[in-house]
């Protein structure tokens, strides 16, 4: 795992404070494209502390996932976070030709290489089930960072192509719950087919390890027998029970965030920096230098995502409030 | 994934009420070996659930573990429970004969099958090391169900057998916070060694998902590489890190223990179930008839555990309160 400030996964405000220790406080992580706004969950959950997550639980937030992505029940397994998942999948799938886009959220490739497979980069996300040198397709989508989307339709070509000659499309939601029209969900249990939708990104609490696997029954049985009886929090599993039944807080928390996503662009925009994509939930743009803004808003004690070998890019997350806006608006402004 | 009330993991009290509808209310869940009093975390946690989980919150939590083990900090991983490694510890090491002693907790037997391994199975697990038809041996210490206790000495031992042929012994301390004088977390780092520890069970918060391996480096990098960035939740490693701390709940806690193992042997003998041995947080005994005693207690509210293949023995739990106790004393009295 890398420990250097610059190019770590988000999140990491704890190296971010030792790089640049005179940093006004608080820092303000915009590092993660995580919603600043977290479903309101009450401390009840905590005597799911207390007993074995019993599988009732288990089924119920199960249901209510289902519900959500419009697919069957049966086909939908909590997890403790996709994170896991996406280690463990080279572990499921016994395929070892696998092809990956670049740019995209690098943990795919790194499981995958880890485990020993042969990979494959494409740059065009659907060209990548054409070529018939992976029996394995990763496409994450929207994509991370750039917000790259494909149609339903291109993904169900994308299986098919795959489907065809016996392999799997893995295809990565994290962040398709305020894209709904673009998910495959309701596909979910086609062979060949698997489907991670993550939880804690939308809902605003990743520290809660939730997630969700849809998949064939084949598939489904593997991960149980890897994951064991009592992967999934109880807090998680009731929190997620709650959260995705909730249809409301879900289309305020859209609205909201469109609203404020387009305020972030105003700002990043007015600062020169151009943008590329995204998702509601973070902006990608391009600076002429990305470190020397990355720099400028750390020694503000602001954190965004910079990227492996890539001078140009930043990918920005929601600020979540009028003074963090202003802080990162402030941050950018030429010096005086 | 078991369904048979009867034989099912403990604590699936849904499966109990499913099965005995006319059962009093509430439930007495004493088909687990969990302490019944929780160590008192506050909802403050709840904070932890928004954001990353952070390396620094995760090492705090791992020095605590550590300091309270008795092992060096950086031969200590937070891990989201036991149960996940345990399915995991196939997919790390890569050896295939394997020794288990039965009976023991059956997953490990269990994970290692599934993966394909050859099983010897033992009824002394000091003879599992000296026999050479295996490289991987693993004891549970103190056993579950039987409370069978391994010294430190005969575990050393052990170790040390296996080292010359170049194995790995597999210690599951599990129950060994109460028993600490047996415990090898001393010797953790030393090569061809993995320790496995629990926190919900003496801490009574199995919700929570947390357990630590105490490996070493090279075992430990292949875990970190199957569980990524983020595998324990915010709120395990906060409560962890103050648990683990907290040498004075820990006392208190034992002594609370100490006194209501004993209350719960004069029970169960006075009623003709023959202590065959235990921990603090369970009993083991023999019954002429162990199902006809497990319906009994099932038919008023109270779950134990029934083994699979074996007809006399049942697992026992600790009441946790003069009332359940009560229930459990009357429970056991013949009809009149």
């Amino acid at each position: 795992m890398s420990e250097d400030p610059h190019t770590a996964h988000g999140g990491r405000i704890d190296l971010m404070r030792q790089a640049f220790p005179h940093a006004p406080q608080p820092w303000i992580d915009l590092s993660t494209g995580i919603n600043p706004h977290a479903y309101p969950h009450g401390p009840s959950t905590h005597a799911y502390d207390r007993v074995l997550p019993e599988q009732m639980l288990r089924t119920s937030c199960e249901a209510a996932m289902a519900a959500r992505f419009g697919c069957a029940a049966d086909a939908c397994r909590a997890v403790p976070g996709t994170e896991l998942v996406i280690r463990l999948l080279p572990y499921i799938l016994r395929e070892r030709r696998v092809a990956v886009r670049r740019p995209s959220y690098a943990d795919h490739e790194h499981a995958w290489r880890s485990a020993g497979a042969r990979l494959s980069l494409h740059d065009d996300p659907l060209e990548m089930a054409k070529a018939d040198d992976a029996s394995i397709v990763v496409i994450v989508n929207p994509n991370n960072p750039d917000g790259r989307v494909c149609t339903r339709a291109e993904v169900a070509a994308a299986h098919a192509a795959l489907m065809e000659r016996g392999g799997t499309l893995i295809v990565d939601e994290a962040y398709a719950d305020l894209s709904p029209d673009i998910s495959v969900a309701g596909r979910a249990g086609a062979p060949g087919l698997i489907i991670l939708r993550s939880f804690g990104k939308t809902y605003g609490l990743p520290g809660l390890r939730l997630g969700s696997v849809l998949a064939e029954a084949k598939v489904l049985r593997r991960l149980d027998a890897l994951l064991g009886h009592w992967a999934v929090s109880g807090a998680a599993l009731r929190t997620g029970q709650q959260a995705y039944g909730d249809t409301g807080w879900l289309r305020r928390t859209a609205a909201q965030v469109r609203r404020e996503s387009d305020e972030l662009r105003l700002v990043l925009n007015r600062a020169g920096l151009v943008d590329r994509g995204g998702t509601l939930l973070f902006r990608y743009v391009r600076a002429d230098d990305a470190l020397a803004v990355w720099t400028q808003l750390a020694e503000k004690g602001i954190a965004v995502r910079r990227f492996d070998n890539d001078p140009y890019h930043l990918r920005i997350g929601l600020p979540g409030d009028a003074n963090a806006l202003a802080r990162l608006q402030a941050a950018l402004s030429p010096s005086v």
